[in-house]
């Protein structure tokens, strides 16, 4: 699926604009996620205090993570610290935890579920990154909708990185140097899953989310909600970690 | 003054990091932006529903204008409508009239005084862009905080380029269709400069302003405000439409 900012840059090149194509597509991409912005906020402007503060919370962890996210590429010192906690800002908080506290908040139960969704939310979220990061690394366009190689050509700073690159020696070392070149051709972006797979970095990964998989269900085993619910928060978690999503 | 984006370009620059500085730099100021957002939206948090309203409007209406300008500077066919629109939209309701809004719906006055600020924000605004767009074409950086020229550069659509653009011929035409080319040089600059003054473009731009100021300071009259508040407001149009701010 094309993106916004894809979109906008077709329609410059295919009208023959003046300027660069890919700078209106990301102009015009910031615009509609400031347009977002503001209606999601209408859209919440009835909702409890309660609701919009989670949402002012959640707004400014995303761009947090976001922001550690831009420096760990950019700086490209990867490290096992360093990438959780981009995960637990960026995702664990942002695509779990905080919507389920969000929808606590709705239905007036946030003071007696957020300690819960939380212990179920956080590990679930951060092995949802997890996830994401091995589907940008070795993932097919048609799942993930983005291409393949993406993530390393941006040279992201996951866990995945993380550990191959303490592991990694010689001529695996070297092409492990060269994540976040955007210039890796597709010959590379092979090598490079390869070195993942044997420095053992992608089976370390998923044992992991595993582990997470792990703690976020037992979370739920004593959760004060509804028998219902908890059969959905299960099933939720095994779509979000799996392979399969 | 430093923008945040050639604040953080600078940082990646300076210390070696990967990528290319001016993306890092770009994507910060987008975070940085959206946190501003989240802020904005927290300080208003407990404003009456009629300040969170006007709130909300603002925001669309401005980047619905900040949109036309990137997209009457990638078309480069400029008219004196377009050009106007875009400086209603963008900032004679942003600049002046909304904030105006949002102060009266913060005192409880919003449906007493919404239609005179409008009467007098809206020309204001207008004024005040046309004089940002002279200032963008002939500014002192030391003044405006922008490099000469730089609007000249960008190839915006604004009325001055639109009056210019009907009234130039031969070389002076050919220079106009130069706008929006990022390698303009200094002298080119000069050049163009030369021609908005030659074509009368300039004068009648500063006509327009005039017209507006004139049209601002008369909606004052009978406004149902205070003595001092009517002051105060026709201090604030001399500045803005001004040639010293």
């Amino acid at each position: 699926m094309e993106t916004i900012h894809q979109a906008f840059e077709r329609r410059h090149t295919q009208a023959g604009w003046r300027g660069e194509g890919r700078r209106f597509g990301e102009g015009a991409a910031i615009l509609v996620g400031d347009l977002a912005f503001v209606y999601a906020d209408r859209l919440l402007a009835d909702a409890p205090p309660s609701a919009r503060a989670v949402f002012a919370e959640l707004r400014v962890e995303l761009n947090v993570g976001q922001y550690l996210d831009l420096l760990g590429a950019a700086k490209g010192e990867p490290s096992r610290a360093a990438a959780r906690r981009i995960c637990r800002l960026k995702s664990g908080k942002y695509t779990v935890e905080r919507p389920l506290h969000l929808g606590a908040a709705l239905a007036g139960r946030f003071d007696g579920l957020a300690s819960t969704l939380s212990a179920y939310g956080l590990p679930l979220g951060e092995a949802f990154q997890l996830r994401d990061d091995l589907l940008g690394a070795f993932g097919d366009r048609a799942v993930t909708g983005k291409p393949v190689g993406e993530d390393l050509r941006d040279g992201k700073a996951t866990l995945l990185y993380a550990i191959a690159a303490e592991r990694a020696h010689g001529a695996a070392g070297q092409l492990l140097q060269r994540l976040g070149d955007p210039e890796l051709s597709d010959a590379d972006i092979a090598d490079l899953q390869t070195v993942f797979v044997d420095t053992g970095a992608s089976d370390e990964v998923e044992g992991v989310i595993e582990g997470l998989m792990t703690e976020a269900l037992a979370a739920l085993d004593d959760a004060p909600i509804e028998e219902h619910a908890r059969d959905a928060l299960a099933d939720l978690a095994r779509y979000v970690a799996g392979r399969d999503r």
